[in-house]
């Protein structure tokens, strides 16, 4: 098992304050030892940060907490391994390139068959069943719709949810998603989310003693959704998402439900 | 004009020392300021670290110098725009998947002419000539060459001559590029490379006044090969390559040369 962050935005927020929870149970307040990752959408490149290291001990992760790097799209994960060695290749988030975009994935959960998840299009590199459902999931992107639809939400919502519904029916698959545009969250057993806009308040991590009042370091405007495995914090309502239920987010704001 | 540093090595070996001679060339002893990239193989998968501010000021190029990863082959590359804006995804290196292995890619040069350097595979998410080029010879290795044939070293290094010299009939295309196995080096205008084995002695440094004895970093057995645009040491031979010469290491050591 493993946990998940991921941000959308409408302008290049920084996620270091809920990274600073998410590093802390790499290892320290959760068992989420065998790695961890975080890929921030930087105009239409990615930028990763990949660790085989638990998250609580790595300079990385350290490097990565103290950086402010601006993004409208993270997706953040920590891993307890099952399936797959701890290594590089087998951290996530992952990524690919299709249409001249760069598409992220990063799971959480457990597939109990997999080996028949193959794609003409992608391969996976390692040996999680993450990365081969992430390729499988991909290549049907590419076999149902023509470049010529990448742009269009519905028909691509739709392919995705058809898809993580029947990987569901493998076990447990919790999913964050992003084609650099949107991010496409999939509940299978367990995802919360919550979206903060003006007037902004405070929020206090549960894993560490850290207020951050978002009045500070938001402009008026500005509309942020935080998803998370479990409430990163403890004196906000976070939505939990039901067994099934696709989300859609493009700046920040809910635009597409699928249940 | 861009500087290129690649290493090839039989045991996995830090490149702090090369990577320091080049960063200072980003903006401060060279005109390379556009920004900067680096990738690490690590086992299968790839470890990239990429800024489009200038590498002598970038606080990851400092990281990455002091941060000791291993790695049995490095890519890296500062960059001076000429085609494509100054922004993440124009900076070098390049990735993508085939055959579930990463290839990555770095150029130095410019072309004159790319808008017909197409692949129905790999389409660019940048702006660059280079990143064109990449996917156009990754494109055509995924045409001519099977998977089932995929580790094959001469048919592999055959295409990528061919696609090379046809490249370097548009403009000048000195080029670094991996399979994760082996560094294939082109050259068209310049590149020179140096191979360290035992007995190993002392370097310095042109750009900084460092002096690195290898013989305190390395084991008897070590061969490690370092390829750049123009020598980065004072007191050691470097070997120059010819224009339209390909090079394949493999374990720190050529085991092709197809001129």
């Amino acid at each position: 098992m493993c946990e998940l962050l991921g941000m959308s935005a409408n302008v290049p927020t920084d996620i270091c304050f809920s990274f600073s929870g998410l590093i802390r149970r790499g290892g320290a307040t959760g068992p989420h030892k065998d790695g961890w990752g975080i890929a921030f959408y930087e105009g239409r490149s990615l930028r990763e940060f990949r660790d085989p290291q638990p998250s609580y001990v790595s300079e990385m992760a350290r490097f990565v907490r103290d950086y402010p790097i601006k993004s409208r799209i993270v997706i953040s994960h920590i891993r307890q391994a099952n399936v797959g060695g701890v290594a590089l290749e087998n951290t996530h988030p992952f990524a690919r390139e299709l249409w001249g975009r760069i598409w992220c994935f990063a799971h959480n959960g457990q597939l109990y068959t997999y080996d028949d998840l193959v794609s003409s299009h992608f391969s996976p590199v390692g040996t999680t069943d993450s990365e081969r459902a992430f390729c499988w999931l991909l290549g049907g992107i590419k076999d149902q719709l023509g470049s010529e639809r990448a742009g269009m939400i519905d028909p691509l919502a739709e392919i995705i949810k058809c898809h993580c519904d029947r990987l569901r029916e493998r076990g447990v698959f919790n999913m964050l998603f992003s084609d650099s545009e949107h991010l496409f969250v999939y509940c299978s057993t367990k995802l919360s989310w919550i979206t903060r806009r003006s007037p902004f308040g405070k929020a206090t991590l549960h894993d560490e003693d850290i207020t951050v009042d978002f009045e500070q370091v938001t402009t008026p405007n500005d509309v942020v959704t935080v998803i998370a495995t479990e409430p990163l914090t403890r004196n906000e309502t976070w939505h939990s998402m039901q067994p099934g239920e696709l989300l859609v987010f493009k700046d920040g704001a809910v635009v597409r439900r699928l249940v």
